[in-house]
């Protein structure tokens, strides 16, 4: 048959998703919330699963130094790159079925079709599970993707030395699950001619306009801020209401703060999402809160700018609290605006084409960090978006039908078939 | 010797008291900051050491059910209950070497300075150390004296039951360290003629106005309110700000609250030392906050009148935001406001004018709670206070001079042997 008839397998593709998550990390039904945290017993399984399946394919599987999967199935030219098909199957602690897992069971389900048509295509192709991009467990969003492109901050042995909770620390994590591997975890090494990714938009817009595709053009610029504020430790009972320097009153108000600038300036976003105290005693005033800024904006300058007014807020509020308690900031990271690649766009666009007419497509900014945003830097990369239900993510009502889900697949295949084409042709 | 002439050896009690902290729960030198948690392995060896000395000298050592050490010496009488001296050595996370340690090893030094004198009291005398005074590890403080008083809402069985945050269950901790006793924990089934407790005062007053010794008359009203505030988790990068609805903003508005409500009422003393989130994830809006507000007045009528006014000012605040955010108080505590008792009181003053001119001596309230609390409510009571240096307490800072400590457990000693006269006499 021709490439251009393939069809994916809308009911597999759904099937699989939903018998995988409830296998491997999901709550108690009837709640749809996963837990399937990276590297824990859950995501082992799902990648033993995964890789399973990607042999009987007739991948070659490799794992990376930072655990990430790539099953690559051979295409045609012996001297080309992998076309990427990327995305994570991990999940935030009380997260869904959507966020990440369906662009790897999708990408699976594109090499299904493929196989089961006997199509070979010009390029390798590459299902890709990038590791930790939740950063649920060890912090550090879109760790392992960063650490491929060698363009994040924090670098191989900073994440193998990141530790959990429980202070155990990512490398032996690694390897207490099977997956620290061999290959070197670097783009210049283990590289891809480009990146596809399809994800769940997670925010309301499609849904809204009614549209069912987004052809998603770039990643807003985020950084994040690690804060900790100082008072002084004393008896809850006995230390008069005015003599108090409360590291959680004032972190109270800061927080407000947080909240009322990003509210009033609407440059951005800017949530407080983390937040512990030293004391874990009621009649004790705490001396010691930590709490992490995470903020977006369009631009890489509105994420500036909009940080500079939140730290302004904060000084008002320590000289008008003139308590004695202070904060600093402990550390910061980012990811930084990311825009997307014509070639890889058009690709998206002209899948989408094939499939809905013109007024079912939207080109769209990613406000979510992604894989995609890190392979961007050191290869051509875009995304398709589809709708999610209220715009709910990182929660158990996370929801995507199963018509967009494999809407969705069926553009990533269109995607990679004629981003190969147009590299078989020395196009791209 | 004349009992009256009978001085005890404050270099020694000193000593003890250094040299016990020291060894076990003691943060690195040159802090003089303490770690002992109840029934953790130092909890274990100090009263392992408590219960070899005062077998050393002489006593009949029971533990009841609920892990409190009785060091009973015999008196003349065989029919009198033992005049009681307690405290607790347990201390918080991070906390000092005085708030309940001076007032066991001072009980210990006063039983040391009879026997070395070869001196019998007329009732029995009994050494105690409570258990989980702080209320640090397993939550509420003055837990065991609370069931031993059988005034506490929280009985024997809710206490076993109660877990640390490992899990661990109360009964099972008593059982680990070896002191789940057999002894009803239960004044009607072993008794206290009287309680005397010396303790360090934890806030600046004596200091201030420069005396040695308080005399206390009675302990503080508190409440404790365990809330519970729900909102909405999201996605932190595509939730739009005026859409959110976000359970640590609300929970830091309230908590900024209970500080300005207290602050203006001036009713009394409202804290926040607990909080925690749901969520560990810096990329999703928190859905879940826990924290508890510790709330303590001169009388009960006020603690309800403060806690009214801040539960006022919640219902405003939830009512403004008007995001979906809502709270629930999901547990109370309490300790009620207690009077002590004439005779203890009089004992006391008594021992102070014996080695101080009155201008040392001051009437005092408490405004910690103390295991003296529960045990006034079932038998006379009263305290010794010495003086706080700046009034820090619960912190490794906490600190009272060796000249107070040894003047503390000399008033002990005469506040005994003044008691125990008048109840030879027949005049308590």
């Amino acid at each position: 048959m021709s490439v251009t008839a393939l069809r994916i397998n809308g009911e597999r593709l759904n099937r699989m998703l939903q018998e995988t998550c409830t296998s491997w990390g999901a709550f108690e039904a009837p709640s749809t919330g996963m837990c399937r945290l990276t590297l824990s017993a859950e995501d082992k399984h799902v990648r033993d699963w995964l890789v399973k399946e990607c042999k009987s394919l007739d991948c070659v599987v490799k794992v990376d130094q930072m655990g990430n999967i790539f099953a690559i199935r051979p295409g045609t030219a012996e001297d080309k790159k992998p076309i990427g098909m990327g995305s994570h199957l991990d999940t935030q602690p009380a997260g869904g079925r959507y966020d990440g897992i369906l662009g790897v069971q999708a990408a699976l389900e594109v090499l299904r079709t493929l196989h089961e048509n006997n199509v070979q295509t010009y390029c390798p192709l590459a299902v890709i599970d990038w590791t930790n991009e939740e950063g649920a467990r060890f912090p550090g969003a879109m760790m392992a993707s960063g650490v491929w492109s060698t363009e994040s901050s924090t670098g191989l042995e900073a994440c193998w030395g990141t530790q959990d909770k429980q202070g155990t620390l990512m490398k032996q994590a690694l390897e207490d699950i099977g997956y620290l591997g061999s290959t070197p975890c670097d783009y210049r090494e283990n590289g891809l001619q480009c990146h596809f990714e399809l994800h769940i938009e997670q925010g309301p817009i499609l849904e809204r306009v009614g549209k069912s595709v987004g052809v998603v053009t770039s990643v807003q610029g985020m950084k994040w801020f690690a804060i900790r504020v100082t008072g002084v430790e004393g008896h809850s009972g006995t230390t008069p209401m005015p003599d108090r320097s409360d590291a959680l009153v004032t972190t109270s108000r800061l927080i407000t703060a947080v909240r009322d600038v990003a509210l009033r300036t609407e440059l951005g976003v800017a949530t407080v999402g983390v937040i512990s105290s030293d004391t874990s005693s009621q009649a004790t005033i705490p001396a010691g809160v930590d709490f992490i800024i995470d903020i977006r904006c369009s631009t890489d300058d509105m994420v500036d700018q909009l940080a500079k007014v939140i730290f302004e807020a904060f000084e008002d509020i320590i000289k008008a609290e003139n308590n004695g308690t202070v904060y600093e900031v402990k550390r910061t990271w980012g990811l930084p605006e990311s825009k997307f690649h014509t070639s890889c766009i058009e690709s998206v666009r002209t899948a989408a084409l094939k499939e809905v007419s013109e007024s079912q497509i939207m080109d769209m900014k990613s406000r979510a960090g992604h894989d995609s945003a890190w392979t961007s830097r050191v290869c051509p990369t875009s995304m398709i978006f589809v709708p999610t239900k209220d715009g709910i993510s990182h929660n158990p009502n996370e929801y995507t039908s199963p018509e967009h889900c494999a809407l969705g697949a069926q553009l990533l295949l269109n995607a990679v078939l004629h981003y190969d084409e147009k590299v078989s042709k020395g196009e791209y």
